[in-house]
């Protein structure tokens, strides 16, 4: 049996779920795969805090430079997560020519181009399974099970937490800011919610695997991102009514060539799987042109579930070493240089509108003539009661325009002076 | 740019599939893998039929065991199907220390033991993605994506013919005959049904993965399988009333450290994911202790989703091969050898049943007191109301217990003068 030494930068929930995972499963590791994994250091800052797993002595350190530089240490696991450390360690790793695993989506959406790149010219390679729908093994089948496969088309829901705001919203008829502080109180939301309910933490999902993809690098600056904070329940309900559900999603599509991205909250139609997807779960559903629709679906983040993943990587990596064949699958080829992300404006998409307007005749022709003379065709009309006051609630949900269509004319709706709030607007995805 | 020989063994439906993969992705597949993949001979015993594909000349030929002794052919992909055949072909293969890239779920179910064997001796690996799930990327998540998981379940709708049998039947209040029939008409099942819907080729697909998840040779002798052949609308309707859906379903449990293994139409919750798996797709959901639960979704047959699954496989050996890493991660690992599957009788199970009897005082009592005296306690009973004549369906749903003595108490209960009918028996599975 061939030993691996493995480094572990970072010692918080997932990193003690890695450590875990290696103590449990360590006969079953080493016996499907014939590697002995050998946990030989952990780095973090805190040295005191009880995991609820024990390390031998001296295995512990301060000094995650130490860590990378060590000879005895063959891969290198960062979870520390942020920015600059984890760059300069992850950099001082390739440089080294040692593999890395990370689950770091927030730095490979930024600087992953370099990253890559750095790894090409050091023959070396990163992991990232976990980065991407946690314990799903999602990374891996889009460049391995589907390598054979132009992808038409990425739909994933792989936030947890808005998905679970989502979920209550609708099923119990809840407020955002309530279903957000019962999600905090969960542990599925963070204290500052912003990475997840403002689309970030999505968006840099997105930008990984439409970069794997499609051969190029997809930057965050051109993702079009809505996040969930603030969303009516009134829109929940209204869209169930019409046989939709919203969902936070992402959506990569290749269209004539390019490649267009965003991430926003969605109505998807209620007889579509991803709209039975609810709660904490991920789902991604691939379209290739060989094998059609493919869905993949688990507990996208937690720490054992991320810690299959960092560990399924480690393998990866160990095997490598083992039979010297570093970048035998490299994690991503830029092999497409001239890969484009469409501009926004010119993404091709339809709307649930819902604008609140006085119940008085004309008004709604008003609306339609301007929607008409941008290019914009209705496909329904809902009229909601008019309860007490004298404005009521319109749901429009209209045929396919370009974005910038969409925008010029709503910008020209919100400014008519009939039009009581700014017009609630949601993407419909028919898939 | 590597280059790569590849001899294909059976020129039919997938065959041809492969090959257009091949012709149509060509430059992706170069750009992504850096291999370049040559499709050097395709042995058939029908060298005229058109297959909507140009091959150059002298590269068709009837010979197929001298496609496989080239030694210009660096990978032998085996889609011929059957077993004798197809086995003396891939023991050639193997033999030559050739990678073999099969889609034989039989011959594997069969002969995995033997074969799997020979390519360790041989140093070299076997690959099957396509033998289960078509082109879903299930084998590779299983083997090395949730390398670190113990696997406690696997539940899986394998059979695509049987599950649009089954759609079509719930959904359009169809008998088993017509709706077999239409899915004839479709080419959704062969003109002699018998592998698909008695269950043989769903057995198949369990073998391999109860193999593969568990580490020793499972045998098709050892696995329960019954088909839908001749299934009842009835019971769909009576299963839908009490909020299931029948699903032909392969289960492999791990109960105690035995592996229970078998294939039968079984109740499904509505609301569990795998009830709305319907018409020809796939799915496979996959609990391991480190991951939690994982779903796989997609297209389990068809030219093209199976030719993608089947070119994963070609880049995977041919990455091997350029790398000279043969074995780096192999098909079938037996680490398990004291691995056992659970006696049939001994599996822990629940019931519906459906019994026929006379609308009289005192008849269920003498039911209810036979299964009691088996052990098997009631979770609910449905009465149907008696609609013209004297005999009623009366519908059980057990508790759980073991499949001997549902067996012992229903053998007692059909010898019954009052009991009209064989009682019809489906388990009921909770996840």
């Amino acid at each position: 049996m061939k030993t691996v030494g493995i480094g572990l930068l970072g010692f918080g929930t997932v990193g003690a779920g890695v450590v875990m995972g290696l103590q449990k499963n360590k006969a079953l590791l080493e016996n499907r795969t014939g590697l002995k994994l050998e946990l030989r250091s952990i780095a973090d800052i805190d040295l005191d805090r009880d995991r609820g797993v024990s390390i031998p002595p001296g295995v512990l350190t301060r000094d995650a430079e130490a860590v990378v530089a060590r000879a005895d240490i063959d891969i290198v696991v960062e979870l520390i997560g942020g920015l600059k450390a984890a760059r300069d360690l992850i950099i001082q790793a390739l440089k080294l020519g040692k593999p890395v695993v990370t689950a770091n989506k927030a730095l490979l959406a930024e600087h992953g181009a370099e990253l890559f790149q750095l790894a090409e010219a050091n023959r070396t390679d990163i992991f990232f399974e976990a980065s991407v729908g946690g314990g799903i093994p999602l990374i891996r089948s889009l460049r391995e099970g589907l390598v054979s496969n132009h992808i038409s088309s990425i739909y994933g829901i792989l936030n947890g937490t808005c998905n679970y705001i989502l979920t209550r919203m609708e099923q119990n008829r809840m407020t955002f800011a309530s279903a957000l502080k019962e999600a905090q109180k969960a542990g599925y939301a963070e204290a500052d919610p912003a990475l997840d309910v403002d689309g970030i933490d999505t968006a840099h999902k997105a930008v990984i695997l439409a970069s794997l993809a499609y051969g190029f690098n997809v930057s965050m600056q051109e993702v079009g991102v809505e996040g969930i904070r603030g969303l009516d329940a009134l829109d929940l309900r209204y869209a169930l009514e019409l046989g939709y559900r919203i969902k936070m999603l992402a959506v990569i599509e290749q269209e004539n060539g390019d490649v267009a991205v965003r991430v926003c909250p969605t109505l998807v139609p209620m007889q579509h799987i991803l709209a039975s997807v609810s709660g904490v779960f991920n789902a991604v559903l691939i379209e290739g042109d060989e094998v059609g629709d493919v869905l993949c679906y688990g507990k996208g983040a937690g720490r054992d579930s991320t810690a299959s993943a960092i560990l399924s990587d480690v393998v990866d990596a160990g095997r490598n070493l083992v039979f010297h064949a570093a970048r035998r699958a490299p994690g991503f080829v830029g092999y497409n240089p001239l890969g484009k992300v469409k501009a926004v404006g010119e993404t091709d998409v339809r709307y649930y509108l819902r604008l609140t307007l006085p119940d008085r005749p004309g008004v709604f022709g008003q609306i339609a003539t301007i929607l008409g003379r941008h290019g914009i065709s209705l496909a329904s009309v809902l009229q909601k009661e008019n309860m007490a006051g004298r404005q009521v609630p319109i749901i429009i949900i209209t045929h396919h325009g370009k974005e910038k269509a969409f925008r010029a004319a709503l910008d020209e709706l919100d400014a008519l002076p009939v039009v009581g709030a700014k017009t609630v607007r949601f993407r419909i995805e028919d898939f």
